[in-house]
Order: structure tokens, then sequence, then C-alpha cells
């Protein structure tokens, strides 16, 4: 199995995994750890990782040793919401010998679809490379704008599969392939995926990655479902590479060798 | 994980997979090993099992101490021709010890679509269960018809999620859905399922199992389509166990816990 | 436009509709009104057509004389009870001069999900068929079983898009395309229509009637619904004959004339 | 019926059309004539109505005595380019006493897929805007995106339904929906038809109108698909003031009132 290949970072595991909407934090990191996810997003707006010294931080839970965390800026519904946030996630997330540049861009359109304002997310997306910063972005799954945020120098386009914790799977796999067909960097798919095939399908279509929290965190068993995620994504990707058979309505060739062999005596 | 319990038989693996369209023997063993199934299913019409003694049999590949060898009867259209090759089998494959009663009946209705002809189907059924045959039952996504096959005494129903070797994938979830609900015998999903995905959703309506030839042995590399069927159906089967989130087409609550905690400086 | 032939009769319209669930006679006849319908079914066992003297009688309102009667059997489970049923029905509906044996056969196969119990569809045809009726058969969507049909010598195969009273629309298009291919009677769609655009899928996959009644009378406004029904069978039809251009994810071609005229000064 | 309302504009019809890839202006003509169609688009750039006085005009064909003539920017990949060519129009189609404001914007991101480039059509739609056009505008399915055209004073937003001339229908519903749920302008689904159903699902999910071209006259019989794109659309419309039957998957009640009259004497 190949790499996924974000920026200058390689992971194993093309299961992106958020940290929201869990019992508690100890329920977070089992579900994690079940899921395989290399890479943790955090909604820097809604999680303390430092900004509050006196409450629990989700580092203790996630220390960055083990996991590559990717703060988002869930809750921003302009560019520069969205750039100040990351700039607070990149202050409190370097180290002297890290400087942590790794982050995922989301800007909203409204509070009550969560869709994607892409003018926005455009905009802040051209200020965020310029200061060097290596921009995973949510998107629309329009193949126009996603090329546009790939030419601004974002490394990796993340389109929705449907609104974000909607899990409602996949509802225009064609577009997904519209931007597949064009992307030289890769597409995750990051929203909407609600089942473990939701997250086959995404994989089978060829993305190098699936994103998702709600879908895990709000099932009944989150650690089971994440491990349902895990094993989704995987059967997917081996899928994709192994060459599917092809699909038609007939086939008048039943699937054992044709050259019959016996009949059974009368 | 609850085993998959047919008749008076246990396996852990809930992949079934058959044996025709592969290249050579060699290739059938490892794709079946790579899919992890127990259960491997044999169109005793076109496949030598010991009815050519001078030829190759698949049993030299696929020993019965290591396999649950299914004998099915692909290619027949008549309730007589399905009961005389499911009795040709019995005969082949008992020993002194071991009475080889577990089989796969289909009746199909045209060399065309293969699609099962039920009449017939439910015929055959009634006999082969009067002589003491465990059958499993190939049959259309007919709700009713499942039911008179359960009533008659089949171990396990077996819809088609599409046509034989069409690799279409499950066209009538509602269908399987309506069986399902009336099922007291394992419901397997056999015919059509065309990759890993198809399998995941199979398994995510509820069905015990999937069985499946050509997605397998006619992938481009089956071996790896094999390790994604088998994934496919774990990941299907675990977040069926698991229960996914509802679908809801807006979600106005983000996926991140709801009580902010920060907003950056501005 | 041709007409729709079935047996002996030929029909302008290709929209048959029930007569259950309306608020009253009156709203029956208005909504069968602005449907153009001029084969109008009735449940024998639910609805006065005679056999009660002293109460209203739908006659009434449907006369003979305007319309098709079509008697069915909705509410009988077994092959005895449907050919009972139509035989009385037969008796009520002839005259000195008339025969009336134009009916149509549903056998259901449980209360729950009204789907048709196939094996005793088949045993009922049988009977009616040497009887001399012109049985219309409501069937399941499994195309051996509607050849089987066929061949007994039904005039029509009746399959359902969905269950009866879901409106659901066409959850399985290509057996009903299967079904299509095969057939030498008409083939109508009976069940599941929900609204115009179901109706007009069932005509544009080349069937050559629709058959409805919840989806009239359970709309809002069921007058208006019966009317958009019609020009949605209508529309299906028209555009079946018209031939739709292919479909194909990309057109590299613009809608307007190549040969480019103008280019605006700049 | 009500009246379709855009900008000061008032409908019957709520079929528009386009006038590409016709064999002749004749055809083009009775294609338009069976469709019923008021406002017919024109693509400036490759169809002549005056730019070549020497040559055969369109608008001889369709004169804007009986037309809402909708110039329109097919083949401009940038605003700029968009601009200049609805200049060129409204300087075309105007008289002494008719200012040619009504147009139709589409600034398409690529010629490969056709797809809209978003940003350049929010640019092109404030300057036009801003010099008194009044602006029907072509854009993908992002609800944000056709909130921002809203309001920037566009007089109908007009999303895709899928790729131009690909035929595939309504890819993604879902967006439409959240589309409508927000606009007070009216909504055309423009782009994707490609047969009557498609057009009816569109009004039925409540849109105000429908642009197709392609579908029409790339059928085999454009003027008789013409006609089902009338019917289609119209059906739709009422099949949504009607108020269609809820979906469900079972109903345990039959479509005939369940007070039973009678049951036939055995």
């Amino acid at each position: 199995m190949t790499t996924l290949n974000i920026g200058k970072h390689r992971f194993t595991s093309r299961l992106l995994v958020g940290t929201g909407k869990y019992r508690d934090f100890e329920q977070t990191r089992a579900a994690i750890d079940a899921s395989g996810a290399e890479v943790v997003t955090v909604a820097i707006r809604r999680t303390n990782i430092g900004q509050d010294p006196g409450a629990p931080s989700l580092l203790d839970f996630l220390p960055p040793s083990q996991f590559t965390l990717l703060p988002n800026t869930a809750g921003c519904y302009t560019a520069d919401d969205a750039i100040r946030t990351l700039r607070l996630a990149r202050e409190l997330l370097s180290t002297d010998s890290h400087d942590h540049t790794l982050v995922k861009l989301e800007v909203l359109g409204d509070p009550h679809t969560l869709y994607p304002n892409m003018a926005e997310t455009i905009e802040a997306a051209k200020v965020l490379v310029k200061e060097g910063f290596e921009v995973m972005v949510y998107c629309s799954d329009d193949p126009i704008a996603a090329k546009t945020l790939e030419e601004i120098g974002c490394v990796a386009v993340m389109p929705l599969a449907s609104l974000i914790g909607s899990g409602m799977g996949i509802l225009n796999p064609w577009n997904l392939q519209l931007i597949l067909d064009k992307a030289k960097v890769p597409v995750i798919v990051d929203a909407g995926v609600g089942t473990a095939s939701d997250a086959a399908i995404a994989m089978e279509l060829g993305c190098d990655g699936v994103l998702m929290n709600t879908a895990i965190a709000a099932a009944k068993d989150p650690v089971l479902m994440a491990s349902a995620m895990r094993k989704g994504v995987e059967a997917g990707r081996e899928a994709f590479l192994a060459g599917r058979m092809p699909r038609k309505l007939y086939s008048a060739t039943p699937s054992s060798p044709t050259g019959g062999l016996i009949t059974p005596s009368r």
C-alpha cells in the first residue's frame, strides 16, 4: 500500500478523524485508537489545547508525539475569523523545534446548513498559503473551485460528501469524480459520511482519504464504529487498487467455467 | 462478534465465496485465503470434485478438512435437474463418517438473465428438505417467496442483490429489508455484489452474510479484491452492530462541542 | 399516438385509476374525469356495485357506458378467494348482451406489506384464463414469473413499482426493464407510484400504461393531482417515443452550434 | 395557475428553451412551438441575431414580437468576456422603445466540463446588475453562492441539474432543496435535464421553471420531445401544487375503503 502524502507529511492511515461530540476525552481516545487514525482534527474555537491553562487539555489525551494534530476553523464564517483562528493555533501548537503549519481551513456559509462559503474560503486560503501554512481545505464539490484552491497552493482539497453532521453519504459522486479527474493534490472527502459503506464508496471513487467525526462519535457504539470505519476505508482503498469488475445489467455467462464438465445421470 | 449459524454449522467469517472464473486452482486458493472465507461453493455441473477421477480435482486445492464445501446447482433450470445434481453432490462429498447435507440450491429461469425460477426453486426445496438436505437457497428478493422457503425448512435464504455476474450491487435494498424484517433463518445476499462497498451495504442492512464469486474472480487483482471484500463485510457488520448515526439533511449542530470555549483575540 | 391494446380492448388513455380512498363518490368522479382514465378498477370486496341493492352504487357515478370497469381482488390472500371474487364480479357486471370478462387479479402475500403472493397468483391465473376471463394480473417485478403469467394467457402483466400505497416510486427499474425486454403483452406498472414524475419514468422505460389509486386519492388536491398524472403519463410516453438524448457525464460540446459566428469586440 | 414572474416580466409557461443544435431554423421553430416556451435563450457568440447583416438571422424565425429573447454568454470563460457579450446583446436587441435588459449570464470554468466558474460569475453579476441588466444567472448548486447572487440583485438563479449537455438529470436534489429553501427570486433549473421525468422532478421539488436545450434538440424526434417536455413541466408543477402523498415503505392500509362491504359467498 502506498502512503497518503499531504505536503511533506506521510501517513499510513487514510482515515482522518475529528474530536467533537464524544462523551469525554477517554472515549475520544478509545475511538481514535480503534480508528487507526494518525491525523486528528481539533476545533480550535471549541476545544482547549492550551488556551485555558487551568482546564483539561485535549493534548493530554492525544499528545502531539503520537498524533498529527490538525487544527480547524469550525465555527468561522469569514475569512478573517478563520485566518485569526489558525494563527492562534499555530502559536499554540508550535514549539522551539517545530513550526506547526498543517491546518484545516473551513469557512462556513451559514449556521443552519454549515455549507462552505467558497468565496471566503478562497480568500482565506490565499492569505494562509502566503503565510507559510500547509492548508488542507474543506470545500464544496465544485470542481472549478477545487482546482482554484489547488492552484493557490493548498496541500489537500477536502470536498464534502454531504452537509456536516448530516450522515447522508455521498450525494454527488459525479462531482467528486470531476474533482478527482483534475486534482494533483490529495482529495479527502470531508463531511457527510454516515456509515462504513459511505467511506468505502469514497475510497472506491479514488479519493485519497476520508475525514469524519459525527459518524463515529454519534454512533451508538463509537469505538466499534471507529473500527468499522477503519475497515471501510481500507476495503474501499483495496477495492480501488484491485480494479473492480465491470457493471453490466445482464451477464449471459455464469460465474463458473463455461466448459461444463458434468451432467448428472438422470 | 457473534458467529454465523447456518443449520447446525457455526462460522466466524460472514463472507462466502465461489470458485468459478479464476485463472487456475492456485489463484482460486490464493483468493479464497485472502477472503478469509470458510464456506466455499462449487458448481457441481462444472467443476471436478471427483466425478472425473483422472482430472485435477478442486478438492486437492480446497480440502474439505479446511473448508466447508457448499455444492451448488448452477446451470440447472428445473427442479428435477437441481435435485439430481445435489443428490450426486451428496454422494461425492459424503464419507463413512460424514453425511454431506449442506447444499446451495439454485434453479435459474433462463440462461440470459440467470434470474431464479422461484416456482421450480420452491418445488425443489420441498423435495430436498424432505430428503434431509440442509438447503441454502438462492432466490429473488420477493419477501413472500423468501418466507415460503423458510417455512419449507430451508436453513438460509439467499436473495440476489442483482443479477448473477452483473456487479450491479444492491438494486432494491427495500425488498431486502422486507425479507430481513420477517426472517428467522440467516439471510445471505447472493449474486450481484460488484465491489467492497456493496458488501458493506448488504451487511449494514442487517444481512447475516454475503456470497460472491465474480466480483472477486473478475477483478483485475482477485487476491487484493478478496482482501477488500473481507474488510468490506467486516466493516458493514461492525457498522450494523455499532448503530449508525441518524441521517438528516441538515445538522444545525456542528460536530464539535457546542459550548464554545474560545474566540480568538481580534 | 398508438392505442393501448389489452386483449380485445382499445384505449387512448394509458393511465388506469382506482376508486378507493376518496372522500366520496363525487370526488372520485371529479378526479377520474381530470385523469382522463378510461379504465377504472374497483375493489369488489370493498365497493358496492350492486351487491347491496339498497346502498349507493359506484356505478351511479361511474356508469359502465362511460368507463371500462375493471373489478379487482384487493383484499384476497388465496387463489380461491380471488377466483370466487372475480366470478361474482363477472356476474354483477355482465348483462344479457355483455359478458364482463376483463378483470384484475391480485393475490396478496400478507396484510402488512401487501406484496403479491406469486405462487397463489399463478394458480388463480390458470383457473381464470381457463374460465374465459381476460386477466390483467398484478405481480412482483420478477421477470420469470411475469413471463409465466403471459404464457398462461394473461392479457396484461402489472408489476409493482413499489408496495401498494407506499408512494415510493420505481424501486427497481432494472427488473421492469427485464420484464419489458421479453413481454409480448402490455406491461402496466401497478402500485407504488407517488407523484407525476414516477408515472413519467415508468412510461419512459417503455411501459404501456400505469395504474394508480393512492397517489391521486391521497394527494392534498386529488383533482389537480389527477391532472398532473395524466400529463405525467403522456409526457413519459411521448419522451419514450421521441427517443431521448444519450446520457454522458461530460459533454465537451456546448449545446449551441459549434461554428461560432461572433466574438465580441474587446 | 400562477404566473412565472422574473423581474418585471410575467410568463405562463415555465419551460424555457435554447436554440442550439437543431438541424436548421425551421426545426428550431417547430420544436419551440411544440414546447410552448415563451422565453428563448440565444448564444450570442454563436448565433446570428443581426451581428452579420448578410446571413440568415434567428430573429426571422423567432421574432421578438412573439418570444422573449434571452441572450446568453455560452462560450465565455471570464467575467470580462461575459460582460462584453451581454453589452453587445443589449445593443443588438434594444430598439428606440425597448431597452433589452433581460439576459442570461453564464461564465464557464473549462471547456471540458462546462461547469460554471462561480467566482467569475459573481464578479460579472455585480457589474451587470449595476449597469441595469436584469440578470438571470447560471450557477452551480451551491446554496451559499446562489444566495450571494440573489443578494447582488440577480432576478433569477439557475442552478445546474447536471453538466451542460450531459442529460444526466438531477444529480443532487438535496442541494436544489437548500437553494429553494432560501431563495426569494425564481429558481430555474438550467442544464442537465435529459428527459421529461427530469423536468417533472425539478418542478416537483418546487423549482419555478426549467431551461433546456440539448434534451430537446438532440432527441431523435425533437418536436415530439418538446411536447413531452411541456407536459413534463406542467405535470411536475401541478403535482407540486397538488401536494403529493407521503412516501412510506409500508402501507398497512390498502388503497380502498377499509370498511369492507362485501365478502363473496363461498
